[in-house]
């Protein structure tokens, strides 16, 4: 069974449809997990192994072509008839003459597809510059489009149906980050806190459980909190030093993430004093953030409050964010910063994370919300503080 | 600090060279998370910016290139001199006319690389469609060699530090399975056996701390127990269902994975005959696998036992296993199945699972293991059988 009533995937299609007819595409070929489900259900940790879903202008309902072994799970997840799920042999897999493209490819030439325009994601991480050649080897007549981030452009919107798992990933996300926060003390070991986390996450809240998460927490502590993609060492929490946390919950793939800092020990001032001008900030942008604002002016009302206090940012402050398989989950189209004219929408969701990492000090405190008519609401319900534990 | 002594990176180098000359390449441009820490100890969950390490055959250290805002991680993690971390602005980030490809196609033209020959990795997950077609674009006077898994290759063999990594996973690993076998009872949460692997995943044992697994635990219970890369449900367990599970420990990014299968309620009798089968199978495959033997030698071990069982197995086995990131901890090089002529040399890891999934029954039973004198040596120390609940 997917994760949503078959004709949410219809209404997803139908979008995805329009955007295909405006960019000439007469057949899609997604290679991003995220998008592979977001159209079909299919789920699965498949993707080390090429797949591809299919989404042909003139047919209802996709084909999802990957390793044989797989078709069991397309069968359990995706909303398509079983004859549209197709498998290649082990043949294809780990071998370097035999390509799972060249498989999809033969497909296509035999579903009288070799004229067509092929739209593909040629910046996807799964569709390797290999998947590409060996389309363009194997379906020689063809013209093929970029259609990367076309599906993740459908994505931004959310349906009242998915603003509700990220709701409750928010409540796992708060949930976790209170457990976490809660095992940062002097002397317990920085894998305490993720050991907490990791279990809240799967465990989740209020009876319902956590989904995977795409990614493993960014955390850094004392000297190696100035570093953003990092995560934890296997020592102990000391005095005097910040630790900052980036984590999220999750629920059938949605992602709901959230930041806070926490740090043992009296504060330095000027920390105290950037923290609570982020929190400002960020709360500017949240009531930013209602339909009909761009991506920008939400960045604008940040940077007004940032200015006042003296407080330099200059890379983005946010992103859309939603539905995510590994490696990562930000929906990578808009960004909050200048320059971005996205038009903002009721339901569109992002994660809003300014933050300050340096040598001097790192505070990072975030949101993720939904844009609704009285502004940017927020999934989680963390207080919206610099943790200190004096 | 690297996870390694410097003088091991410099090996690893030593040995990367050496293909590279053999497959002519000048310039080596790593795309692979796992091959760039493996080469320069470079950290972090920056790969969803696109990044490369740039290895030239003339030069004793790489050079780091990824977004701006990940050079302090560099600087933590990587073994080289500060000046070879080089970061893009955030004007490369996010937007579809500024490729980082492009900044790294300008540098290498900086460096006077414009007509030398490049090795790239065309089917990494993380070099793209567009990352090629970017650096052709930008280095129109260079040749491109495909470089796909040339370092996965020099990988295969472990040193005795990358074993004792592996060593320590194993041990967690053991331990993480048996705390989620006992949670998976008749009316508990499939979410708790996961909460407690993961959890034991980060604490760790014997008093070192787990790094984050690449990936998310492979479980099935009751009817999608016969799917291979699915994952938990929001259900609990009920007598009569059979669970599968395959996590990993993990330290420093090695992987040591292991795979179980529990069954709660009497298990059929054919049922009990193939978990037999497969633990015989699968002993016989590690007293095979010692320095000498073929990949192929190891899977006609396994497959001796299995038809003297009745037990059809088609796919292949094994694959070799070790430092990884996100999406997968296969190492997508040699593969445990008939016809696979790899020689086994001390010190090469393997994962080898085989399993049964099938509507009728699945069963699995894995271990990851290394290459010794006396054959496959199990990092792990999990009993090895079905274990049922009766």
């Amino acid at each position: 069974m997917p994760a949503f009533e078959i004709a949410e995937y219809q209404t997803r299609i139908a979008k995805t449809k329009v955007r295909m007819a405006a960019a000439g595409i007469d057949v899609l070929l997604v290679s991003s997990p995220a998008n592979i489900n977001y159209l079909s259900g299919y789920d699965g940790q498949s993707a080390y192994t090429h797949q591809v879903l299919i989404l042909a202008a003139e047919e209802p309902e996709p084909v999802w072509i990957g390793r044989a072994m797989d078709v069991t799970g397309a069968a359990f997840t995706a909303f398509m008839v079983p004859e549209r799920t197709i498998g290649f042999p082990d043949a294809y897999v780990g071998v370097p003459d035999n390509h799972p493209m060249a498989f999809v490819a033969e497909y296509l030439r035999g579903k009288g597809c070799a004229r067509r325009t092929f739209g593909v994601e040629l910046d996807e991480f799964f569709y390797t510059a290999r998947c590409h050649a060996e389309l363009v080897r194997g379906l020689p007549d063809a013209r093929f489009a970029d259609a990367s981030l076309l599906v993740n452009w459908v994505r931004l919107k959310k349906s009242p149906a998915e603003i509700r798992l990220m709701e409750q990933a928010g409540r796992i996300a708060t949930k976790a980050m209170a457990e976490a926060i809660e095992a940062i003390e002097p002397g317990q070991p920085q894998a305490e806190a993720i050991a907490r986390l990791y279990a809240r996450q799967a465990r989740g809240v209020d009876g319902y459980c956590g989904d995977f998460i795409c990614k493993a927490p960014n955390v850094g502590t004392g000297e190696r909190a100035q570093a953003v993609h990092l995560h934890w060492e296997d020592k102990v929490h000391r005095a005097g030093e910040t630790t900052w946390l980036e984590l999220a919950g999750c629920r059938h793939h949605y992602h709901a993430p959230l930041t806070r800092t926490v740090h043992l020990g009296k504060a330095p001032p000027r920390m105290e004093d950037v923290a609570k001008a982020l929190v400002e900030g960020l709360e500017a942008a949240l009531a930013a953030a209602r339909p009909g604002a761009t991506c920008a002016d939400v960045a604008a009302a940040f940077q007004r409050v940032a200015e006042r206090h003296a407080v330099a940012k200059t890379t983005r402050i946010g992103y859309p964010v939603g539905l995510a398989y590994p490696p990562n989950w930000g929906e990578l189209t808009a960004s909050v910063r200048a320059g971005d004219t996205t038009v903002l929408e009721e339901g569109m969701t992002f994660h809003c994370i300014p933050g300050i990492w340096s040598k001097e000090m790192t505070v990072v405190i975030s949101e993720s919300f939904q844009v609704t008519g009285r502004g940017g609401a927020p999934f989680c319900d963390a207080p919206r503080m610099l943790f200190v534990k004096a």
